[in-house]
């Protein structure tokens, strides 16, 4: 039996426009890269966590990776130790998903390494008890099961849950813009009204199944007349300085479509070209230049693999 | 050119279970015939009117097939008038789309006969403002777009208008159970709340998003899982008696998934095979014979054709 691994698991995009809380895709990059050994002393420790500027705990009890690990060491009563190093290659808080690339990578490390692996599913389900660490108690799924699946994925029921993989037509490219400015997770769930009209709703699921309905048929114009949030980005996108403008830069030079990526800051967009996807991370990333705003463009085609053995 | 001509538009079932006013589909029978001649004298003359018990006006300004088509020829700028005889074989106000497929029947009938035909989205409009006769102003397009394309369709939008027509699996089966109580379109809407919560609406459009997946995947266990309104089958339910235990009976019996057909009180429920279909139906018949209440049922195919030319 191999005794150590290394890994690489996607950065994520959820809340994809109008499928706030049960729509989201992996990029191919960026991502973290994590290394797994197997060890004879139970328990979980983390030798060394890089790219993180000090800020994640390195005690396993109250980190995501560590957390997620000895979740599923325990329902799979692990007479074993791990020991981990995390190579965070990707901004924290970006709305990204950052955490769950790291509990999806720590949990999808040990399942390489063992004898009976268990499923997609049941990977979803121990990264998630990662992600209480940094997003609370019932945290949803949908950047942890696009991380593990790969493409799109409907999460159509996070309790009990329920992960659909969608197909996605294949020259589906996302530009990601990353505003150098803090948006809390906490915050960016809490200023959401609690309540909503019917009427909006309606709209909602209207533009929801729309998209489902275009990536699933590879409909290129269908993709962008849905890809309409009504409920969510109009709240959110206030915490976003210049989101308007740089929404408008994306759609004005062939974005078939842009919105927040999971609680921001970042701002992704959709297209059918590397070539479009790269005009448009310029065009949004000039709009943050007069406000001061620091930022990082990523471009990439949608990640179809999840989770990849590096090492 | 032809001056005659007899059509059938079937009857349809909108607000498919978690798809309140964007998803509807059509069934074979039951369903409207009707007759149209080309006449010189301008203008749109109703002949008669059969199957409706007299409730339905014969003055066209006031019927909905009438207005449908005066809606039609001014677009077209007619120079030529239509008589027509109308011939309701569907029950009136049963949540079946009834005056959907009158006004449907109307102007697919008049398109047959024309030298330059409209295309079926303008079908869907024209039928529409007939559709203002009985549902207000603003009428849904979810029974007008079933009935003119069949199959199963999806309003993304219904101003501007987008529809979408979804495949579905070949085998699939619906079983209505027509219960003889009344159920005014207006008032089913009126009790529904104008406000919701934003983690009902999260459940409500993940599974409306996951039941265009199941039905483009052709996946039925995805559809069964996804057949879930949480919105407004709670509330509308309460005016057709016995409902809850119509809808445990046809899932005990077999079905996919069962809900109120439009605004009802007609319930359906999907199935895979015929002999299905057939089992459910009488199982929801034997729930309404202790209450004393009257009911038809309906068993039918996806009707893949939209209304057919038959005379």
């Amino acid at each position: 039996m191999k005794k150590e691994i290394k890994v690489f698991a996607p950065a994520t995009v959820a809340n994809v426009s109008c499928g706030f809380d049960i729509l989201g895709f992996a990029i191919d990059a960026p991502g973290d890269e994590l290394t797994l050994r197997i060890t004879d002393k139970p328990g979980v420790v983390i030798t060394k966590i890089t790219g993180d500027e000090g800020k994640l705990p390195i005690e396993a009890e109250k980190n995501t990776a560590g957390v997620s690990l000895l979740a599923m060491m325990k329902e799979l009563n692990a007479g074993f130790g791990v020991e981990m190093q995390l190579d965070k290659k990707m901004p924290l808080g970006s709305g990204l998903g950052s955490s769950a690339a790291s509990a999806v990578a720590s949990v999808f490390a040990l399942n390489c390494l063992i004898d009976k692996p268990v499923n997609k599913l049941d990977l979803v389900k121990f990264a998630r008890e990662g992600e209480k660490i940094s997003c609370g108690e019932n945290p949803h799924a949908d950047n942890i099961a696009a991380c593990i699946y790969g493409g799109f994925v409907l999460v159509r029921s996070n309790y009990p849950l329920d992960i659909i993989p969608l197909s996605a037509p294949d020259d589906l490219y996302c530009t990601i813009l990353h505003p150098d400015v803090v948006v809390k997770t906490e915050h960016s769930r809490n200023i959401l009204r609690k309540q909503l009209l019917l009427s909006t709703a309606v709209t909602q699921w209207g533009n929801i199944a729309g998209l489902v309905a275009g990536l699933l048929k590879s409909d290129y114009d269908l993709i962008s007349r849905s890809m309409h949030d009504v409920i969510v980005e109009p709240v959110r996108s206030v915490l976003i300085p210049g989101f308007d403008a740089i929404k408008e830069a994306a759609l004005s030079n062939g974005a078939l479509g842009s919105s927040i990526s999971g609680s921001g800051p970042s701002v992704f967009a959709l297209s059918n070209s590397k070539e479009k996807a790269e005009k448009i991370g310029a065009a949004m990333q000039k709009v943050l230049a007069p406000l001061e705003v620091g930022s990082e463009v990523y471009i990439s085609k949608i990640n179809s693999n999840g989770p990849i053995i590096i090492g």
